[in-house]
């Protein structure tokens, strides 16, 4: 414990994200101040709502800054503590950002039950799962025996808003970018369909996976995957809007689908973007009914690991060209 | 009583809609079936919704026709019956068309109940009041203080759209598309304030008109002025998506605006497409409510009158330029 390893912000991506974008540094093991604790970092999830912050225009992420550590929410092991109730040994979830070493204090981090795998915390018991609970079950509002679709279906919250809505007894659709990532769904995780949106063929294979039109549509993507959606859409039915993975690598992102507001009308949909955390005092019962169905097998957590600081930039820049199948992980133990 | 004059649509307009597009006819009078009655139309109303029922895409009106009566709501009194509850005399609201006279069944027309002005089914106590009743009031749920911004402000739903929101105590910003209008809004409708969207300084305008942003926004045009509005939306804001009349009067509509579904999340908006016929069962309580705010001079109708079946071609193509100023009608009588 001699040098705290870190993954600095070098430059905002003009374009797309490149690995040049970021650097390592090294520097010291911070000093803790009153209450504070510090924590050695076991691991950190890529996420691609991270990118938007690093666009210049406005997010919910605030302005792009350089030369600070990249952001992301990881967990680790509180290794000295001057806070009673964080002793040495206590495992959390922490805005670690990327790096070895991170200074923490109560109230920005989550407490990891004794007996949990700490890693869940990054999936389906963190944001990402708790993304896919909320979003799907409180904003898109599934009922049995309706078709529930949802893009970016092999990603990090994708994969598990397809089995929360087999959970719900739904028919469910899945749309992602590899004929691989297709199969992972229908075949492992317990999808209906799975449609590829790089086919040339891709509304037609849409529109013969969902023969009922679609019910729920839970979006990750925006841009053209959801103008496809609007067209499959039921009366009545739900969008739930959770990410705009397709706007997020670029810096002119494109207009939005051709069907907004008219389809809206004709179809009487509702369209409602959403943040988990503004589900946060409800995250506690939401993760004892996930924890549930972790340990019964229904819910199934796809991780996609890799190893080592040095990893992270590359496999930031692959994530958003689709490359991961579940959560992306970087583990640092 | 010898002829039945009708406007009868001659061809599907390319581009924009021209007068050339209809074309006078008359035919005889039509007898009576079992069960129908004989409407001698007083007056219809032009709405700009009917101009998407001539678009060759898909529309909630179903694909277009021609040599076929111009459709339209009226209003008009029984002059024939062979249905003893609609005895001669009756004063209705039905399906009429663009034409002189027509048959009526019992189910698909509203009997004017005596005292009102019978014009005012075309307006307040119409679909048009119905659209505006509903739209706000259960769709965009305004609370007392929030502030409402409503498009086509000076049109038949919006001039009404923001005097509800008055009654319902918020502030109204109106967006329309001349100064005079603006006038009207603020002077004779109580609007807090209007904005010309015609005006260079439209977006600085609005961002000056609404210093507390939008809690409800209802949409009567999409397009840009969809896109300016996204952007003043509070958290948690509501748009009621009602029409698209930015888009009607074109075969090639414009993608959607921007700021969809990223400002939607950010922001955490709902947006929702209605149609009002899905309240009928809740037509009757709430043309009771209009009708007494009509009683109290709370709630002002607009109409704005031409007269004679030959003027009403030229009276929609001016109306989808912005001609209107509340509800358009044609009177017969």
């Amino acid at each position: 414990m001699t040098e705290n390893l870190q993954v600095l912000i070098d430059s905002i991506p003009q374009g797309k994200l490149a690995e040049s974008n970021y650097r390592l540094a090294s520097t010291a093991v911070p000093e803790l101040a009153k209450g504070e604790v510090l924590v050695k970092t076991i691991a950190f999830a890529i996420t691609a709502g991270t990118r938007a912050g690093l666009q210049g225009s406005a997010s919910y992420a605030g302005a792009p800054r350089t030369g600070i550590v990249m952001n992301g929410t990881g967990v680790g092991e509180v290794i000295e503590s001057n806070d009673p109730e964080l002793p040495e040994g206590t495992k959390v979830m922490a805005p670690t950002g990327w790096q070895s070493f991170s200074l923490q204090k109560r109230g920005q981090l989550s407490i990891i039950p004794g007996g949990q795998d700490p890693v869940h915390y990054l999936g389906p018991l963190g944001v990402n799962g708790l993304t896919a609970y909320f979003g799907l079950l409180q904003v898109g509002q599934p009922q049995a025996g309706e078709t529930v679709m949802v893009s970016a279906a092999a990603g990090s919250v994708g994969h598990l808003v397809g089995q929360l809505a087999k959970i719900r007894k739904c028919r469910v659709v899945g749309v992602c970018g590899s004929d691989d990532k297709c199969g992972v769904l229908t075949q492992r995780l317990g999808f209906d369909a799975a449609v590829n949106y790089r086919d040339a063929n891709y509304r037609q294979s849409l529109k013969e996976a969902t023969p009922d039109g679609v019910d729920v549509y839970f979006d990750n993507t925006g841009g053209a995957i959801l103008g496809s959606a609007l067209f499959r859409m039921n009366v009545g039915g739900r969008i739930a809007c959770c990410g705009v993975v397709s706007q997020y690598d670029t810096d002119s992102p494109e207009p939005g689908p051709k069907g907004v507001p008219g389809l809206l009308i004709n179809k009487r949909l509702t369209m409602q973007g959403f943040l988990v955390f503004d589900f946060e005092d409800q995250y506690e019962a939401a993760r004892r009914e996930i924890a549930a169905w972790l340990d019964s097998g229904e819910l199934v957590s796809l991780t996609d690991e890799v190893r080592g600081l040095d990893a992270a930039p590359g496999a930031f820049v692959d994530l958003l060209a689709g490359g991961n199948l579940g959560t992306r992980v970087v583990r640092l133990d």
